[in-house]
């Protein structure tokens, strides 16, 4: 933990520069790897995209740049036994780009080995841990696994000294797989589910888990009976209206209900010892986290008062932290608002333990998928013309209109798509599509942007951009990726790929059909 | 095989009254095992839900039991020693209803034990196989293994002489690790996908197999390098609009396509065999089948002209046929019309091999999911009353729309399904949800009937209905299974079971936060 220390006195003032940031070193590419002419950043045709894509294309070269640098401050060199002899990582320079690295891992498989891939940069995992602690010293990171629960993110990050937040006995499981049975599950487990089975509750109890989160009477009474030595924190319901992915509607008790669950508590004799919220995934307001502490002091002054006689000494600001550096609000402003409240709210005199559920933080960067064109239907225009026609007219006239379609939005949609897809030009292919990794863009609201490298590519030739089409690997016409997109004409066996997939993508993907990607590959950089 | 073959000679003149039956024997309930005054069977509020509810409470018990009546004409006794010694199913007799098997396997549960768990009827498949014998005997299934990847559904087609559609190379692993190496794999597996990737393509013919199917030039091509003894379908694109999951924007060569891949076949010689299509899956008009066979005659000829000099012997109609006794249209309706149009189109006497690739067909039945409630927010609105007001006048008046609103419909559906969740009494939160069994609301457009289990029950007392909320028990709040449903007030370890979700549920199903329903209980009917 040497490495971030001589930084730790920064940590009341974040560096302001770093909110230009806007590309991570894991999103990086070099030009001179790619045909000239090309613009190398598309944008897949979801919402809240646009905007992310005019920031890029912004100075996108200095804002790399100073990322860079940023980021090789927090040097990771003493894990590298961690990463290379337990992890098997290889080492690459730190200047050496993605685009370089994806091309390398491509050539060294077969030209038989057409299976997609995720690389992963280890170094990532310790380089956000040691900003957190830069940033926002005063908070323990309990790292949400359910954004990507991966033995080598938590090895990282329990040999740095973080937590984790588990919602499942096989959450749990595997940070007892990882981090074996002298691992601290007193203090460094936080069983961070308001709702949980009972079996549940007895593997967390058994493990030695201590910390829990509760939003209603009925879980206060299943406490009672199965876990009546838990220490508990209330689960406030914060405004999330600002969120992508919200999560007040299923869960967490507004301050009426707080106060009917602290008088539960004292009369159950549970030993309530703080409160938690969750600003909701992806929070994109940090006011959020402003207004939340204030409920939250209130909170714990009403659990004070004689009638209750709480005395509250945790507090966990569960996640919503954004994992990019492009994400505004950035990390670091976040981290200032955070800073300057909790020091209002709760002065460090006080003594009160805080701690939070980052999960995206840390596993949203750091990964990138690498697939393959496994097949293609090229000038698709050409074959589909005339039918394309009878169809628009169809459309427009409205003659298809019968029991079995309906004239709702979700159909207008699919209707768009299909005549997106009919209007392209060329149409791929690859092994990796919605029911896997490209799962987030229905469950989790994400943009991916792509990249393509051609296998065999003439240095010196311009490639047009056609309208072009991504589906995914399975038989379900669901399973498209990309509508419209432009890229040059592409072969059987050439490669795109997606950098920063790593949160809420492996996480939730299914083997739907057979396919999935299993293969990782681990470097990492000084 | 004996049992259907005193059937077969009625293939041609398939039973009338069966079109009438729409409740199958796995969704029976008795009533006696239930609180009275209580409607049993809910819809989620699911688009094209209604009409299927309004076809179910019409007659019920009527339907049931001709169901019933034509089910037991299928025996499926010769199968004990399968379905017991081998796979471990228990017997249960053929009166005894889905309701009180429930009921049974979760009182030999201890009370600690509250994960949920599959009941799976292993007889309904072998019945599924002999009506499709007696209704269509003269196309040979192709169990899609897509559908439900799962070994004893494999073990008992291929017991009863079925073969396999798979699309990967893990689906034919399944295959090989059931049927092991002696099964005869160049006739009974088609490798359906029209777009291979060449590992894949590897695989398949190590272990023999030696039909596929084709779509695209490329695809010709790749066949020509890597696979050029194969035994090649050409795969049509039908009129789909009234499939509710659609391929024909994915997949399928339109009539000039398929001429200019039949010369190109011809040209690189490739084995050309003839004809597959694909109605997509649920198809709601059987028409669509006539049509497309009409195509697939016209192609039929087309290939057999001096220029291709073809001889097509093998068409392959696909999937689409419905897996419910209550789909309108019915299984026998539409094997009547398949039956009357091979008949005129593809004579007996032109000795053509028929086969086809039924998927829900054979596994959307028999397979009964069994939750508990496993935490509960009861009287929601008392809590909630003063902020829901607060909320809705917010929403009328437009007062909130900011940059991280927008008014498309998306969130306007997202914003009446938050008030119909604030505006329920009560909320439950169940142990399988959207990333499990239930991702085929999203994926597959699927139709949920759930019914409940009071585990400690009062005989005599009647039980008023509360509108109710269904979660899932993951930390996301997309995780919501039913927005709005009458239930009575249950407790936590209460059950929800849900009859008939045998088809794209497992299938696609993600182990996201550690969630995940793994556990299988047989039993079998004679």
């Amino acid at each position: 933990m040497a490495n971030y220390q001589h930084h730790r006195n920064e940590t009341s003032k974040p560096e302001t520069s770093y909110n230009d940031c806007q590309k991570a070193d894991d999103n990086e590419y070099d030009d001179t790897e790619q045909p000239v002419g090309t613009n190398l950043t598309h944008e897949f045709s979801f919402k809240d995209a646009n905007e992310i894509l005019r920031d890029l294309c912004h100075d996108q070269d200095e804002q790399a740049t100073k990322v860079k640098k940023r980021k090789q401050k927090f040097q990771v060199h003493h894990l590298q036994e961690l990463f290379e002899t337990k992890l098997g990582a290889k080492h690459v320079d730190y200047e050496q780009s993605t685009a370089s690295i994806v091309k390398k891992c491509c050539e060294e498989f077969s030209s038989d080995n057409d299976e997609p891939f995720y690389i992963v940069n280890l170094s990532h995992y310790a380089r956000q841990y040691l900003q957190w602690m830069h940033f926002l010293g005063r908070i323990h990171p309990f790292y949400a696994i359910k954004s990507n629960p991966k033995n080598f993110i938590i090895e990282i990050i329990a040999e740095l000294g973080g937590g984790f937040d588990c919602a499942s006995s096989e959450e749990l499981n595997l940070v007892r797989e990882t981090c074996g049975n002298n691992f601290d599950y007193a203090t460094r487990i936080i069983f961070a589910h308001p709702c949980k089975s009972i079996s549940h509750i007895r593997q967390f109890r058994q493990v030695g888990v201590q910390m829990t989160v509760v939003d209603n009477e009925d879980e206060l009474k299943k406490l009672k009976e199965h876990w009546p030595d838990a220490k508990v924190l209330l689960r406030l319901k914060p405004d999330d209206r600002h969120s992508l992915s919200p999560f007040s509607m299923k869960f967490g008790a507004n301050e009426r209900e707080c106060i009917t669950l602290l008088r539960l508590a004292r009369k159950l004799n549970i030993n309530l010892v703080g409160c938690s919220f969750h600003v909701g995934s992806q929070c994109l307001d940090p006011k959020v986290y402003t207004e939340t502490l204030k409920q939250a002091r209130r909170i714990f002054d009403i659990a004070q008062q004689d009638e209750f006689g709480f005395n509250f000494k945790i507090l966990d600001i569960g996640g919503g932290f954004s994992g990019y550096d492009w994400d505004k609000p950035s990390f670091p402003e976040v981290a200032k608002i955070i800073n300057n409240t909790l020091d209002k709210l709760f002065p460090k005199l006080e003594d009160i333990t805080i701690i939070s559920e980052p999960g995206r933080y840390f596993s949203s960067g750091g990964m990138t998928l690498v697939t393959r064109i496994i097949a293609r239907r090229i000038h698709n225009r050409v074959y589909k013309s005339n039918e394309k026609i009878v169809k628009l007219e169809r459309n427009i006239s409205g003659s298809t209109s019968n029991s079995f379609e309906n004239n709702d939005d979700s159909d207008n949609n699919s209707e768009s798509d299909k005549a997106l897809i009919e209007n392209a030009d060329n149409i791929y292919y690859i092994n990796d599509g919605i029911y896997g990794t490209f799962n987030a863009i229905i469950f989790d609201h994400k943009t991916f942007i792509v990249h393509y490298l051609k296998m065999k590519k003439d240095k010196k030739k311009k490639y047009p951009q056609f309208r072009s089409v991504i589906f995914g690997p399975t038989c379900d016409s669901t399973d498209c990726i990309a509508h419209s997109i432009d890229l040059p004409l592409l072969d059987i066996g050439d490669v795109l790929w997606f950098p920063g997939v790593g949160s809420y993508t492996n996480a939730s993907a299914s083997n739907f059909n057979g396919f999935q990607t299993k293969k990782y590959i681990f470097i990492w950089k000084k």
